[in-house]
């Protein structure tokens, strides 16, 4: 059954990406009003917040070449969702896949944002943050209200759940559950009274949900709703899962079953800083007052909490924190008192025991980015990798002492943390590009351009394919060898 | 070509409302994980912000015998869409059609809202505001961000339009084009710290946007931006539209271009209260400061404003003023000063000349309304009929001294004005109930559950048919004579 009878290139399959520019264009058209859809009937996704295709599913011989399970924020402490294929897997995924699929609402990836910019509007479309990859399907959360399960090889949707809030959790799965949370960034009126009266407010109108879904199916098996918004990735950990909120608390929930375990009041806002763990503790940052948090992770105390002068909202409340050997590091933002260029991005490396700051690395001021203000840190083998959304620049500095190794001006917004396989670094940025960036010694050795804006959404490696998705709604899947060709890595080694 | 082989019943057609009562069970079933769709494709939907299907267009022959404009909330100054058809109009649309849209994302209408209940949630779901009925098309906006285009004999989709922000207008129709505002009630993290400093903030973050659509395609043919939200209805007369905003401005635009004419700094935000024109004048109530306000349509001057004390928002803002005869009503809300029952709704008659309050009417003490704390009046041949969303009362007052006709007691949050036919008004309210009450003497006739919540979504009746859209996303279309079968009135005396 064929609902796109006239236009079969709109899902292309093993489509090139010079093809995939023109499904671009083609999906503009509709938008323009010449879609030749003949259907006398309503489609299902206006009618129902839940859709299934079981058809789309991946088969379990495709299925086993990819993540088993996804416990945090692109999928590790580190935060480098990079994962090679055995040489035993099917060519084409060891060469990669190509597709893009766009959800409700899609801007033309070509096109300009709603308005001419995003200014105002960043992060209030699309999926600004990246996808999770288990078992041969993409999962995504949208801002429309969406979560996706996509077939990673064909693109094909398999089941869609609307959760009635902006989903921009990077969504977990473990064993055969999918963990969701939802909210957004904004303050009704009677909580911005509150403000304004000096009493305690809570981010996040609406209804705010961590949901469990089931794998393969989306079926809702439990949902517990939270005053405050559920924007942050939630972690999950021997059972239990912790999520940070808009009403000033972390939750620890039991994953089964959805019933609370603790909540531990920090005060602060968790606005979209997911948390990592490590060294038994959980980890996040929070907005007003900006403070980095440890917990620990049975009992919820606030082992300890740091800031530094003049940090500045939202930028440590937006930055994901990354963990590797004992050292937490965190991107805050803080006031330079520098008119024309009023703020800078500091990377923050803390012993994870004490809160005790080893090193700290500023970076250059420039003028105030919009929305969120800091990017992702990533650790591989010792080496923190991290952008600056307020400069442009990328960098790589040593996670024992932050010695620089190397920077490189991106010159546009850095949100997004990168995914690094076999030496090269694919890092997404707000052009709608993904730079290739080789680890070694900092060379740019190539740029894709994607179209699109990129928000702070990690890309995905798996075998031979780039997953990410955007902030224009869409997730692509790119062949590694069509941003890179000579270090398309495919193959574990 | 048929979407939902195994589904038949999912679209009615001339469904009775008995049968209505089994699709809403039947709706709920996707989301328990039920769903037999079966398609290998994504539906369209999915993927793209437009759609279109001409083939569910109305024909002329039938498009003849409903309104061939609309320029206001609820089609006139008074409020009251309530159009008959002549005795030639086909038999089927004089008896009354039945069927039911759900938007994406739409709620089971039998089941509860997501999270228990609307006390935190109210208003970020479905179509609260109401349907606008033009030449056979049923026009809504949804909060998720989608302008539907319905057939209204049928209940099919014409074409579904995505604006990036919450829907909330009654959609105008002119000529060929379809206008319609976006934004939502919400402050972003920026302007809540604007509010702390005592600087003047902007309610509505994201895109916020009048569109000019085309009425038969849904193509988009201009988009004017505002800082602050358009979440009330626009005003079009003489070639020319009106519009409040949450950035405390009116708006004058010129309807074929989308160019301004002149905006009038008003200091309030226009939360949900759609203009409203007449003696020259367009008149809003507006939030922080709470005021009612009358320009100059003309010059866009402030020819007056008014306040009464211990008035608490949001209600001025949130109330949709009529007019009539040199009389303009607006209910606000005041503080009781009585902690057990702390607001009570006052219905304020101001001469539109001088804003001169010629009567004022106060309604008992009650708890605070969750969200929209007023109801829209609606005033029929000398008469004012308005409801108390506070106390849940519903009254009719002499529209020149106040004088009390009659009262009823609901019971239930009313925040919708009625459509008022041969002598029976249908008033929608939170419960899902729709209530025939007789305007002679007050008395309820007859009660309708329809399921789901009403907001402040005015009903409008064609011919035989009773159009009405809910906060679970639901449009619904029922034969008067399924409502109240004895005052059945399907053609113009």
């Amino acid at each position: 059954m064929n609902l796109f009878p006239s236009h079969p290139s709109r899902r292309p399959g093993k489509a090139s990406l010079a093809k995939l520019a023109m499904i671009a264009i083609l999906a503009s058209l509709p938008a323009m009003g010449h879609s030749q859809a003949t259907s006398s009937q309503n489609p299902v996704a206006m009618e129902f917040p839940y859709q299934y295709f079981p058809a789309n599913l991946p088969s379990d011989a495709t299925a086993q070449f990819y993540p088993s399970v996804w416990t945090t924020y692109a999928s590790n402490p580190g935060r480098n969702p990079a994962f090679p294929m055995p040489a035993n897997a099917p060519r084409k995924l060891r060469d990669g896949v190509a597709w893009s699929f766009a959800g409700a609402g899609a801007l033309p990836l070509n096109g300009p944002p709603p308005g001419g910019d995003f200014k105002t509007a960043a992060y209030t479309f699309g999926m600004p943050v990246g996808v999770s990859v288990v078992k041969g399907i993409v999962y995504v959360g949208d801002d429309n209200g969406y979560t996706y399960a996509i077939n990673a090889q064909t693109g094909k949707l398999i089941w869609a759940h609307y959760g009635w809030n902006m989903n921009m959790s990077n969504p977990l799965v473990v064993g055969d559950r999918v963990f969701v949370s939802t909210g957004s960034a904004y303050f009704n009126y009677a909580n911005t009274m509150k403000y304004l009266k000096g009493q305690r407010p809570t981010r996040g109108p609406g209804l705010n949900t961590i949901y469990a879904l089931d794998r393969t199916t989306g079926k809702e098996l439990w949902a517990y709703h939270t005053p405050g918004e559920g924007m942050p990735t939630p972690l999950y950990k021997n059972g239990f899962l912790y999520e940070g909120t808009g009403d000033g608390h972390i939750y620890k929930l039991a994953a089964d079953t959805g019933t609370l375990v603790w909540k531990a009041d920090i005060v602060s806002f968790d606005s979209m800083s997911s948390l990592v763990e490590g060294s038994g503790y959980v980890f996040a940052g929070g907005t007003n007052p900006n403070f980095f948090y440890a917990l620990d992770e049975n009992t919820g105390k606030i082992a300890w909490k740091m800031t530094i002068p003049d940090m500045v909202a939202t930028g440590i409340g937006d930055c994901t924190p990354a963990y590797q050997a004992g050292i937490v590091v965190q991107e805050v933002t803080v006031s330079s008192g520098d008119p024309s260029n009023p703020v800078a991005n500091v990377l923050l490396a803390m012993d994870a025991n004490s809160g005790k700051i080893i090193w700290q690395k500023r970076f250059p001021n420039g003028p105030v980015p919009p929305a969120m203000k800091t990017a992702t840190p990533v650790i591989v083998n010792g080496v923190v990798y991290e952008g600056s959304p307020v400069s442009g620049e990328y960098y790589a500095l040593n996670l024992k002492d932050g010695h620089q190794l190397w920077s490189l001006h991106i010159g546009s917004q850095i949100r997004a943390g990168a995914a690094i396989q076999n030496g090269i670094a694919y890092l997404p940025y707000r052009a709608g590009d993904i730079a290739a960036i080789r680890i070694a010694d900092g060379k740019r050795v190539a740029v894709k351009h994607l179209g699109g804006a990129f928000g702070p959404s990690s890309p995905v490696i798996v075998g031979g394919t780039l997953y990410v998705s955007n902030v224009y709604g869409w997730v692509t899947a790119v062949p590694l060898k069509d941003i890179y060709s000579s270090t398309a890595a495919t193959t574990a080694e």
